[in-house]
């Protein structure tokens, strides 16, 4: 085991260059290598040619004291990771008897006699050590070069999750970064940028990245020690307030879905621009059955009179895209059973806009037993922006009146 | 102008290595070099460093007669793409007068003066050609290094996007490859490789990618001429047949709403597991409001009976993910006032399975004024997986119907 400072990854897979798949492996391997204070120099993709993955480890490794090599560890006669690992490192492969057996093993348990190609994933490159997967059939390898090391791993993810979290974390040195992710809601990135840019300066400008969503904004805090972690999140979350509705891994769906059981209500939806974003992203969270009771996809003004009881004149005085009618809707929503009710309506576009409700008008309202909140919102962006910055705008609105702070 | 074949991208951003963002200017620039006959042989990211990039940059050009390179060319101290590619060239940095007027005077027409830092994006390497921005501030530069060029261009995509079909593609030669992507629903990758499993050995493992998706899988074909892309399409029909459901840029939810529209029939559906996300899928497509009336999100039991009126009888004879319950929910949703009603029912988990019906059990039915037909699945995976596979295989059963194929 070695304790190392700078990593690179290096994905191959010639569908990673010739089709619209990307690579996120090298995500969960930064995140992870983070985590142990190694940090993330350079990622690369190659496709499937031996003569390709030999330069590429051999320059990482130049630069870099860990290199983590994902994908080409199959048995197909393309998958050649193995061989350009062995010729950049100037090393040999040789078939490791023991592994063959495991191979041979593990497909006699899953009743198939082993295809001779599968013997290729018993080659080690010498000086491997082998990293068992509990989830797949080739295993990964790990070479010391001197101090540094070259990591081999299958690009399956869930493998390469596995292999990394079981055989790789524990080989890896170093002092932890510590990282604390602040979620806000509601608020665009301009605006929130302009509120903590005087915090940028107090804790340096590399200790902080914004992330911009559409209607959730993040902002990654990185410390070197606990108190300092403690006094960045105290010092953001004194400026951004209440517009921050969670930390880390926690969305706005689960946000609302607990306030809601924490109250004992159940919600109903009523979508119409959104057309069932709002319960799709609420039905995600498992449990969401505790404090969600469904809802409608009020698309035609056909549904909003006859499932959620907008009355037809107030459609034709006022529009469906209006205060009144998303009022009315949310109330609607309500009287499916539910103590509380979400109602979004608007227009997406890219038509259907006029001088007085230009694309991108939604409306959106709450209604709970005790009050009736309504926001009006003019998005800009694409037809998907719109509906995902109401979605999001509105389950935010959700969450403030719950808390009692909208 | 040159004739290039080998491509690499090179991706400039230290929030690419630091955060969950990834590049997707590369997808784009990959596939505008393909449709040119220009391969994309090695994509990067590395950080805004200045060393990194001249390393990079000279790497890449020692294998490649084409890098693209983008991002780090706004004001700010950390773009450092000019710098790091004028000395991997040995080129000197100049400020340029023209540019630098021109910059002057867009800050002009927007109302501002002109930061002191923004003449940064004044400076050009040494025998550059500038690519105008007609949508920011940074412009691109073009440079040839004797029969093989390097071209800067901003990181925002749609900027890139606008730069590189204006200003790069006509500098660009070659023979094009032509592309057709074959789009099958209803069917799972196995299947579907082993069907077509003959035709690779027929046309060339490496004319043909699989890509699978949650209840989709494209074939994309790859061919040097229209005759031979006209043969491998058809023989693929031939064996794929009704499982094909469009080609290239369709998706699924606009053929179902064309073949409502044609029809004249409007669609109703009734979603339990899926929580809205057909609805959501069928509203992203502009126009969705000619074919698609709206529906219910029947995630509790109590609005399935209230709402779309299942007997409470068949709730609890039955259970509510059931045949007779997705019957009922998709004459139900019909009864809203549609000619067609699309029912989705099922256990999505990670809880909630039992020995009988595990997790992954979903039951879909489509009513038409002719018609009740049904389908039951046990999907694997996740909860997102199986309900991203319901919603799919769903429209797809609609899709089979509406053609009169199901």
């Amino acid at each position: 085991m070695g304790t190392f400072s700078r990593a690179a990854f290096l994905a191959v897979g010639s569908e990673l260059l010739r089709t619209p798949r990307l690579d996120t492996n090298s995500l969960f391997v930064a995140s992870q290598l983070a985590a142990c204070g190694v940090e993330m120099t350079e990622k690369r993709c190659i496709g499937d040619d031996t003569q390709a993955i030999a330069n590429a480890v051999s320059e990482l490794l130049s630069r870099a004291d860990l290199v983590v090599v994902s994908g080409g560890l199959g048995p197909t006669a393309d998958d050649v990771t193995r061989e350009g690992v062995a010729a950049a490192l100037g090393r040999k492969l040789h078939l490791d008897e023991e592994l063959l057996a495991r191979l041979q093993e593990r497909y006699r348990r899953l009743g198939r006699s082993m295809p001779s190609i599968a013997a290729r994933m018993a080659f080690l490159v010498e000086g491997a050590e082998v990293l068992p997967n509990p989830r797949g059939t080739a295993p990964g390898q790990w070479l010391e070069v001197g101090a540094r090391a070259v990591v081999l791993l299958p690009g399956v993810p869930e493998e390469l999750q596995t292999i990394f979290a079981l055989h790789v974390l524990p080989r890896i040195g170093g002092k932890p970064i510590l990282v604390r992710t602040l979620k806000v809601a509601g608020r665009f990135e301009s605006e929130v940028e302009q509120r903590v840019s005087h915090l940028y300066h107090r804790f340096g400008r590399e200790k902080v990245t914004i992330l911009a969503g559409r209607g959730t904004v993040e902002l990654v805090l990185y410390a070197e020690t606990s108190s300092e972690l403690e006094a960045m999140e105290h010092a953001f979350t004194e400026v951004l307030g209440e517009d921050i509705f969670g930390r880390d891994d926690v969305t706005l769906p689960q946000v609302v879905l607990d306030a809601l059981k924490s109250r004992g209500w159940m919600l109903a939806t009523a979508e119409s621009c959104t057309g069932g974003m709002v319960g799709s992203a609420l039905t995600q969270v498992p449990g969401a059955s505790e404090a969600y009771l469904g809802g409608v996809v009020a698309y035609a003004n056909a549904v909003k009179v006859r499932v959620l009881g907008v009355s037809e004149e107030l459609l034709a005085t006022k529009g469906a895209v209006s205060r009144e009618v998303a009022e009315a809707m949310a109330l609607g929503a309500c009287a499916l059973g539910a103590q509380c009710g979400l109602a979004i309506t608007g227009i997406a576009g890219p038509t259907g806009g006029t001088a007085e409700k230009p694309v991108g008008t939604v409306h959106v309202a709450v209604a709970t037993p005790s009050q009736l909140q309504h926001r009006h919102f003019r998005f800009g962006g694409s037809r998907q922006t719109v509906r995902e910055l109401a979605a999001n705008f509105a389950l935010d609105l959700l969450r403030r009146v719950l808390g009692g702070k909208a």
